[in-house]
């Protein structure tokens, strides 16, 4: 009748839950057309590097729940630009989301459905709140994997075609070795 | 028209929140009657000891938010009682919270409506998941400030006053050393 209570294990310096979880891998070449240099992207696609995971704990797809894992956005770059997720917003736009970094160093980017881009600094302490409505997308500008926790209501669900198509509004790129937010010259709002 | 994105600095170690948002403090004088030993409650009453803290983020009651928060809970007993929160049920009965502890060691105690009481340990990198309709109090079993963060849905509530009453089913005492968790000898489900 009642979910039961029950512990997960998070090693804060790996991001690794025990039990795992739903682990979802995603590797360069699950991410074609999200960076900006095709050329820099095709010849890393030879090496085919992971780019992030998450562990996933399994909980109800409903709204008294709460959806919670860790995320390892591993440090590189495609060309200037820094590994990143794919980014996404919430089925259920009107819920929030909160990041806790557990290790590394980041840019969390987060739009509306206008296309209006912010970002937030992601450090180890760092809470960062995306409250409702905003996608949100995040790269790993540091030389460590980048560990966070993430928590969401259990019903808000991922809509990740609106940002594979259009994008983010803002890059993070490496100028003079600096992590540098500048415009996305390939970006459109629709 | 959106609410803003915004961070907040966690330290691990001592559980401050920068900036603190709402600061709440509980000292041994809000926790008459929760203790079995009245003898040692009032003999312990003249230092007032401050029991748990807990530094709330402030964000609106309402579905899509969740409301977050960590807690410094304090080492020590009530005669042979550790000392622990005044635990609660959610206002909205049917809703979920997680704990993830960053120091320290506790026990969990969880109950359904039905008085059927559960625990979990606590320690630096357990996740615990309160499933919907379980009250939840926080125990300090061990020598250091218990600090963990919580999260859960933005118009969840709390509803202190069937435990303030009823109490829980179990309380978490030392024996020859070692906390154990025995049956409330006070408790009545009514």
């Amino acid at each position: 009748m009642y979910w039961k209570p029950f512990n997960i294990n998070c090693d804060f310096d790996s991001g690794v839950l025990t039990p795992p979880g739903n682990l979802v891998v995603r590797h360069l070449s699950d991410m074609k057309g999200f960076y900006q240099d095709a050329e820099a992207f095709t010849t890393l696609l030879g090496q085919n590097p992971k780019i992030y995971e998450y562990y996933n704990v399994i909980i109800p797809e409903e709204p008294g729940h709460l959806q919670h894992c860790t995320s390892i956005l591993m440090p590189g770059r495609v060309g200037d630009e820094y590994f990143m997720s794919k980014g996404h917003f919430h089925k259920k736009t009107d819920t929030a989301e909160i990041y806790v970094t557990y290790r590394g160093n980041g840019i969390l980017l987060l739009q509306t459905p206008e296309g209006h881009c912010e970002y937030l600094h992601m450090y180890p302490g760092s809470m960062s709140y995306i409250p409702p409505y905003w996608a949100h997308r995040t790269v790993n500008t540091g030389s460590n994997p980048l560990v966070f926790f993430g928590v969401y209501r259990g019903d808000a669900g991922h809509d990740y075609g609106i940002i594979e198509e259009n994008g983010f509004a803002k890059i993070v790129v490496e100028i003079n070795g600096i992590p540098t937010v500048v415009d996305n010259p390939k970006y459109k709002q629709k």
